[in-house]
């Protein structure tokens, strides 16, 4: 395909929430944890490209808390292209100045931005998505998002409503418009209707393409990012100040031309104990099991044991987590329910376990 | 009274089992655990004597291997008086061997037979109720047992039937026989009568006279202690030889003047976690906690971190224990089961986590 060797990856890795506690830390945010494989959702995002996006072509997008980390666990990316914001400002600012960095050699690539903390099963699926969106983009110079294809009702994600056919080959279609997490009845007509995909914030454009949108779209932003690239000693004190804002709200909203292309590709944003417990393989119980266990008559569990030895015995339907410092147990309808946990400690001053 | 001052004490600590796992541990069995309070139980089997028996009247008969940390456990305790079985034989070969150690001055002192591992609340119902077990073996050198007034159906304790009053004042009776642990049924019968008491292991006797009983009943074995006597260097072997039996076969069921006095002290032997659950001071919500908790809609646990935190959202009537390397979940009412964990363990070749 043409586009390819134009083709860059922007991982954004610079996420941190509380769903994954107790394995998740304030340090070692979920796309640094193995949950459903031996490799970190990081490092399966970054290998998942393979061989479409060579390791020298990826770029991360994380914070200069995680940087070491993030270096550690990419040793085949080049550490230059391992970008640190110096706080995080949300997405748009991430892809805004990321994408300046990228371009900065006078090259205009094309450029997908992917999330670091989803899961995908069927890779090859994946990569064929985005060889597509690229090729797309670059005929057509479009702004594409790969949507996902809903195999059921879920109203913890944000839908993308698709409008007309562009490619009939691709299933390429424009975006009509983003709907926000809908209620269930919204929902189940969503998925009925086969008209809408799931939003899972990825993304393909030419570097140029985008940066012109924020420019129109953001103008303080890009006009703020642009002093960064003159005084770059002042970094600290531009970045913090710029407005927190998604990628979504400030640029794909508003950007008339942008298209989506449907993704079968086995993808969970992984949102919770109780989305990892249907992912990971299970015994004949129904069991989900990470690290060393034993049971009795246990059915239903998800049972990771991150350190030492989780025993389970006539329990049911229960996430269990064992770290070196804590357990958590509660059952698995309740998983949201980690972060009263987490406020919990936080109100106690024991900041030192999140 | 006039017994006091020959009223010796020995603990028996020896003792090895799986119930309290994970906290419980080969090398760290139960009276060696700070399970109820801050102190081990066999601090508090200790302590409680006080001052009845002051710690250098107080013998440990335990094993070898836990001698190091019953000697830590007790600095008040004279270290020769804390003796080290070469290997465990049951209770009636560690109470002869220890009481003709005791009595090797030549003296005849009146000896209190206590397990190690056994909660009692009412230390002063106890007491006094030994003062009046030894002054009754003072005055008539009977073989006492002080048997614990049930207040509940048990199927899981031995039973002593008693039979005529011998002191009115004290409530002292003869023991008519040993019950085995009996069926539901015939438990009803025994605490509806009063004239059944729990048999907890406690005995007060003179030295002389519970070694005249071992010569006549167990001729055997007390050639075999005579024996260890003369020659200390064949103690590893001649020790080993010894039948494992308990005092309770051995010597107390053939004994015709075994008399019984009622306590009435708060005592248990904490068989089992569900049993400690039930005598931990419990929240509002009947959670029973020991160490450092954070709990959402959790009631009716038993939640005991040995070490780090346990996180309970939303689960109920659990136990769930914490150690450095282990964490066990189960229902309360299943708790018997965890010897089943320790023989998948065990056939696991995980005898590092016992």
């Amino acid at each position: 395909m043409a586009a390819d060797g134009n083709l860059q990856a922007l991982i954004l890795a610079g996420g941190s929430g509380t769903r994954f506690w107790p394995v998740s830390r304030r340090h070692r945010p979920k796309q640094l944890l193995a949950l459903d494989s031996d490799q970190t959702l990081l490092q399966r995002t970054t290998s998942r490209l393979q061989p479409l996006i060579p390791a020298d072509r990826v770029w991360v997008c994380t914070t200069r808390e995680l940087a070491p980390a993030v270096r550690e666990q990419l040793p085949d990316v080049p550490p230059d292209q391992i970008l640190a914001e110096p706080t995080g400002r949300d997405t748009a600012p991430a892809i805004a100045w990321s994408v300046r960095t990228m371009g900065r050699d006078g090259g205009d690539p094309i450029v997908a931005v992917l999330p670091a903390d989803h899961r995908v099963e069927d890779d090859a699926a994946f990569r064929a998505g985005l060889a597509s969106a690229a090729a797309e983009v670059d005929r057509f110079d479009r702004v594409m998002t790969l949507g996902i294809s809903p195999h059921r009702v879920e109203t913890g994600y944000g839908y993308l409503e698709q409008g007309e056919i562009l490619n009939d080959e691709d299933g390429i279609r424009e975006v009509r418009r983003f709907i926000e997490k809908p209620d269930r009845e919204t929902a189940v007509r969503f998925v009925e209707s086969g008209d809408y995909l799931w939003n899972a914030g990825i993304f393909v454009f030419r570097s140029g393409r985008l940066l012109e949108l924020v420019a129109r779209l953001q103008p303080q932003m890009a006009a703020t990012l642009e002093r960064i690239e003159t005084r770059p000693e002042e970094i600290e004190e531009l970045y913090g100040a710029l407005r927190r804002i998604s990628i979504d709200y400030a640029v794909m909203e508003q950007c008339d031309d942008l298209a989506t292309l449907p993704l079968d590709c086995g993808w969970s944003d992984l949102g919770s104990w109780e989305a990892l417990a249907e992912v990971v393989a299970s015994d004949g119980s129904g069991n989900a099991i990470r690290g060393e266990v034993v049971m009795e008559e246990a059915s239903g569990n998800l049972l990771f044991a991150d350190d030492g030895l989780i025993a389970a015995v006539g329990v049911s339907d229960l996430v269990i987590v064992r770290t070196a410092d804590v357990v958590l147990v509660m059952p698995k309808s309740r998983a949201q329910e980690v972060k009263t946990v987490v406020e919990a400690l936080h109100d106690r001053g024991r900041d030192d376990l999140l």
